[in-house]
């Protein structure tokens, strides 16, 4: 088409002369959706229809009673799920994996010496709360995967349990060696702290909620407040997560009915000692039980006591034993065919398995992608279906370790990738600032949209307007942490810890993971208090922000389902791997001074001479000298990658701004030419993450293949940014960091090619 | 005499040649002393004859009962150490102040609403402590020179009570006005508290120690460990210090019988509301009856509670009424007469009050200052008597507010101003490692002190090694906070808190403290619990470290008292005021960019945007912008005084190197004119320090003189150096901060001439 080709060549007369649109001109109105004459009308229509009341009575549906993976409640909770979707026009179907999910048949935690105390291991229920007395067939509190055992030793208390605790046991002259170690939870994620344990020698671990970190000392406690009180526990995973998450006897496979699986003795990411988490309230006597050593300054909670190391006198008895069952987990999948492009896919979920009932944590969430998908539903009913296909799922099992979506994307894997544009994660939600994370490709997109919707009590101001003050109010960032006053805000980058997991980190797709938080407090995390009652009194009470969701991630999903050309831009992800890279530099050279000054200090004795001769402290272990390293071949991918993207965003920027006449509006189909060239420029942008990813994966972790982002190996959800240079360096191994550098380079260059695919692509387009 | 003349010759020349000798080199033997045949062996005998035991019998005399200023106690010890002074060859004087010190006749803290409670306002007995049963002639707890009052109000939790508190406060709309404060020890001197109370409004404040700070949060609690138990609470003066310290109603006089005195009514450092300190597990349950907001983080302590900020519903009754006596103070001065010298006095000095019985504050202080007096009269008894005269002070009355020494200094001052060489100072002593705090122009003599005595429990590391350890590797600092590995340690610049005060701040007298701590913890400071149980369990069980400060105070008293060039060193002083001008510097950039900042940032309306809509917090209040300070005219002044302090350095190092002959020698009384010419150097040596003080003194506390060290005006205790522009600025007085700057300079030119007196006088001999 004529009018097409006129506009590509001015194009392509842009890119070969460098001319470079200021993106802000672009991004009034609705960049990367100009195309469609509905747009503007669908957004509205998300801010019109989204609706509170809807919220509250699913959400008080979704919540009467418990609906762990593999409980009667979780299938009643997908049919009731399925039905809804069912009613708004969407094809439905119950996608069942068969997962390994370890329930607990006997829990026992006892203080044996210096007096014989039984630990109850219970949530009471309490009068505020109706729901939290219902306990028909509720979990009691434990951590999935936990190793079944019966050990008795003396006790020790760890910190977070974290590889720098144990460093300064051992210079306190303590062992764990054949011990049961006490942690409180924070610092990382809960399955890291029994796998350090298990690699210290340890052979129980027992988890707690300190209430310096989650209790009294954070506010008032429930009833009265919003967090934990004195009997709450913190449930959770600590299946080897960094290694693969999912079902653990079926890694890079769907757990169908038949999969081939491993036994559960071979299963690598099950935790080889037993786990147990309990409550504050419990932990106290164990601690104040303890001898030895007062902790250092920064091991000490808010406990009314002296905390102390150990180990013991104090002795314990920990005894588990668990239903090591498979049981079927629901993923609900619905689908919204696209009028346009069937085959490219937006993808929304949110988990719908809770520890108990869930109402903050996900059934928030899930109302909100439920209401999303009502309006949408209704939109396309109105006239105005998607162009591209919407997939929206409501994943089971994400609680004991993402399976429902890990098993589906591993499943599906050879078709999403091949026709997955994005896929957009919720997880629960809250009140206060919108939390923006994921690929950094979609940071323009989702600024814009941060930028387009109001919050609900900021009177008139937007989302990334409250962002941007509490970045500069409470932070002190300048500029909101933005490179100008009107600048995007970078969003952080994601390692794990829901849904978006499987799709980022194995399949290298484009994802956002967003919701509301900050604001409130709250302390019913994985606990029978995370209720209906929890919720509405301190969370959000009036369902306001939870009813704002469906208006960003509704805009994200139209945004995606509609462009003639998909609004993903690629400098901004230059610039974050750029500043990803100077820490890494400005961290190898803190180290490298760091381990030459620890070095000499040890050497000079300086250690021994100011150690308090009555409390002896050992110096900390002399550490090889850490060397200069190479980083040049990633600086000068980096340059390749920079001009790559400039070219690609200029490209895809004047699609946008002039786009040709024939490739969009409403219901319009556009010539067969043309709609493949669309297609290819599409398929062009939104594989460029694929190309972050490399199919041997990270060292000793081959499910993770992303070379961007990974969950740190010892933080568990907390991202690692360029994970094989990164953690290379900070566990030391150089030889690694060198291959991992060439490696990086190479990824970087692989994206590189990637940009000039999507450069090509339009210019063949325009060129037609 | 021609050899002198022959060797200041030189010096003459090296002075006009500029040529530096390498400090060093003459540090090796004693610097500043080498001239003393003597010193080596006298410097022997105070470490072969300083004697554990002895510490310990006097430690239990003295500590047997009760012995705050005015009890019977007081005037029991006064003639004890009198005696063992005289057994000891001195010349002793008890000299009494009249004094006034309020003890309390009513103390009553209720809570009113929501329940009534009456505490105890006692420290218990324990089994564990004999001495703590004693309860004779005890003065319960109380801080001295609270105001009479009887008030009713509701309670207010104001973190520590200083200026920022209260700024929190406002922003979350609460007032003090007509309200009872309580505050927790800690962040400033406790006087400072119930002073910025009353400037808010309050009515009363309650002062309690925070577990966090000084209890079990520390470590283990009397009497299984050193800390504060939940029923000790710390007792002190509330006086207002940082105006002028000694007796309330005798500003500037020494408070002789027929002193003329201020009303008490009139005294304007006598606190304007009640104030009375409890314990935490009394403040427990005053706070745990608070609502309103939760405190922010840095607000909450460790007592196992949400910390709210009221104001109420909590409601307080605060009753005290105090007899406001006049007493006696009893200080014990002690003078062993100078062979050569006598019209030069070097003067220690300890206080010999407490609260209670004091083992640590101040006896353990006290019987160092003991035993080192007592080798001194046994070396001149063997012919080693002092050339100059060394006076030895056991104070009276400095709990309370530095009464004894402050009446005593008044007093004397014109004899101090003439006479005084140098004050040093100790104030009870721990264990760990040497604490070195005063006069810049001292630091090289103390470092060399403390590379000369060896640590009693580091295997023969020198206590300089151990500071230098201690900073390196427990502080991260590099060389141990000095410019070399075997460079001087900076000393650290003192305000108040001990009775080194009045020498320094109101006369200008040289001065230094000296102690050890550190190690060993410790929770008795001014309680009942301060006994020798507790000292001889925890603090320095067997005196070793008690009996190593003889050792070091000892060389100090001597160098000082032997030397023919008195030991002081200026040009490190000028390097430390060129720091401190840095700091005040970039304070001054700091505030300026931070002004700006938060100015922009509530007109934008960032902090009304990024609060929480649900818990309302009020923008800071927006500040007048910080201009820039013309601080040329200090970088010329101090440009000048360092060209003055190298040549004056340079004189009296050669004058040290190569001694005249004729000027030294056991009972070598030189030539009158060599006698007259040293004299004549020395006095210079030793008032330059008045050169750094001013008449007029600080702004709104003319009483203070000192224009390089003072005590802040919100700190207390804690030094604020080149105080009049760093508080002007601090503290936003534009207009003053210019006056402070210009007088500044006078100060550092008036020192740089004093300075150049000193080279003048060295010449001057020379050319004899």
């Amino acid at each position: 088409m004529a009018p097409m080709n006129s506009s590509f060549r001015l194009i392509l007369i842009a890119v070969i002369f460098g001319a470079m649109q200021p993106r802000a001109a672009a991004a009034q109105g609705v960049p990367g959706a100009a195309m469609y004459p509905g747009q503007i009308e669908m957004e509205r229509a998300l801010d019109e229809r989204s609706s509170a009341e809807n919220l509250r009575r699913w959400m008080r549906d979704l919540t009467r009673e418990v609906h762990h993976a593999g409980s009667p409640g979780s299938r009643k909770n997908a049919e009731y799920v399925a039905e809804r979707f069912r009613e708004w026009g969407y094809d439905v179907e119950i996608e069942v994996y068969h997962v390994l999910l370890p329930t607990p048949k006997e829990r026992l935690v006892e203080m044996v010496y210096p007096e014989r105390l039984r630990l109850r291991l219970e949530e009471p229920a309490i009068e505020e709360d109706a729901s939290s007395g219902r306990r028909e067939g509720m979990l009691p509190p434990y951590n999935a995967y936990s190793a079944d055992g019966d050990v008795e030793a003396e006790l020790v208390y760890v910190n977070q349990g974290l590889p720098p605790d144990y460093e300064e046991l051992r210079r306190r002259g303590i062992s764990v060696e054949g011990k049961i170690v006490i942690a409180r939870y924070g610092g990382s994620w809960r399955g890291i702290k029994p796998k350090v344990a298990a690699e210290n020698g340890a052979i129980a671990t027992i988890l707690y909620s300190d209430p310096r970190d989650d209790g009294y000392f954070q506010g008032d406690v429930y009833p009265e407040g919003a967090w934990r009180m004195g009997m709450g526990v913190q449930r959770g995973s600590v299946s080897d997560m960094p290694t693969f998450p999912g079902d653990p006897l079926t890694p890079f496979v769907g757990a169908v009915r038949d999969a081939k699986r491993l036994k559960v003795e071979e299963a690598p990411t099950i935790m080889k000692i037993p786990v147990l988490p309990i409550s504050y309230d419990e932990a106290l006597p164990l601690l104040a039980a303890l001898g030895g050593p007062v902790a250092p300054a920064r091991f000490r909670g808010a406990l009314p006591i002296t905390y102390h190391l150990g180990p013991g006198p104090a002795r314990v008895r920990v005894k588990l034993a668990f239903n090591w069952d498979i049981v079927p987990a629901y993923n609900v999948i619905a689908r919204l065919e696209g009028s346009e492009f069937p085959d490219e896919w937006v993808m929304r979920g949110n988990h719908r398995d809770a520890w108990a009932f869930g109402a903050n944590d996900p059934i928030s969430g899930m109302v909100a992608t439920m209401e999303e998908a009502r309006i949408l539903g209704e939109l396309a009913r109105e006239g105005h279906r998607p162009r591209r296909t919407v997939v929206v799922a409501s994943w089971d099992a994400e609680e004991p370790g993402l399976l429902g979506s890990t098993e589906w994307v591993e499943h599906h894997a050879d078709e999403l990738r091949e026709k997955l544009v994005a896929y957009i994660n919720t997880d629960g939600t809250g009140r206060g600032y919108l939390g923006m994370g994921g690929s950094h490709s979609l940071e323009v997109m989702i600024n814009d949209i941060a930028r387009d919707v109001a919050d609900p009590r900021a009177g008139g101001a937007s989302l990334l307007d409250r962002v941007r003050a509490r970045n500069e109010a409470q932070q002190g960032l300048k500029h909101g942490g933005a490179a100008g006053p009107n600048a995007d805000i970078p969003i952080s980058p994601l390692g794990s810890g829901s849904d978006y997991t499987p799709f980022l980190q194995h399949l290298g797709i484009s994802v956002l993971n967003l919701g509301f938080g900050g604001e409130g407090g709250g302390g019913s995390y994985h606990s029978a208090y995370d209720t209906f009652e929890h919720y509405t009194r301190f969370i959000d009470p009036d369902f306001v922000y939870s009813a704002t969701l469906p208006k960003v991630t509704g805009r994200v999903t139209l945004r995606l389902a509609m462009a003639d050309v998909l609004p993903f831009r690629f400098s901004p992800l230059v610039d974050r791997i750029e500043t990803y890279l100077g820490e890494i530099e400005s961290m190898a050279d803190t180290m490298r001074e760091e381990t030459a000054r620890q070095n000499a200090l040890i050497e000079s004795g300086a250690y021994d001479l100011s150690a308090d001769p009555l409390e002896p402290l050992l110096p900390p272990q002399a550490q090889e000298d850490v060397p200069y390293f190479p980083f040049a071949p990633i600086r000068n991918a980096l340059t390749e990658l920079r001009v790559a993207a400039s070219a690609a965003d200029r490209a895809v920027q004047r699609a946008v701004s002039e786009p040709a006449n024939g490739s969009g509006g409403a219901g319009a189909s556009g010539a067969g030419a043309s709609r493949a060239a669309l297609e290819r420029t599409n398929k062009a942008l939104y594989t460029v993450e694929r190309a972050m990813t490399d199919m041997e994966g990270l060292p000793r972790r081959p499910w993770f293949r992303h070379q961007i982002y990974a969950p740190g190996f010892y933080t568990g959800y907390g991202v690692k940014t360029l994970p094989g240079v990164r953690e290379a360096i900070e566990e030391r191994k150089w030889q690694e960091a060198h291959e991992e550098i060439e490696d990086l380079a190479a990824t970087l260059r692989r994206m590189a090619r990637a940009l000039e695919d999507v450069t090509a692509a339009v210019q063949q387009e325009a060129a037609q």
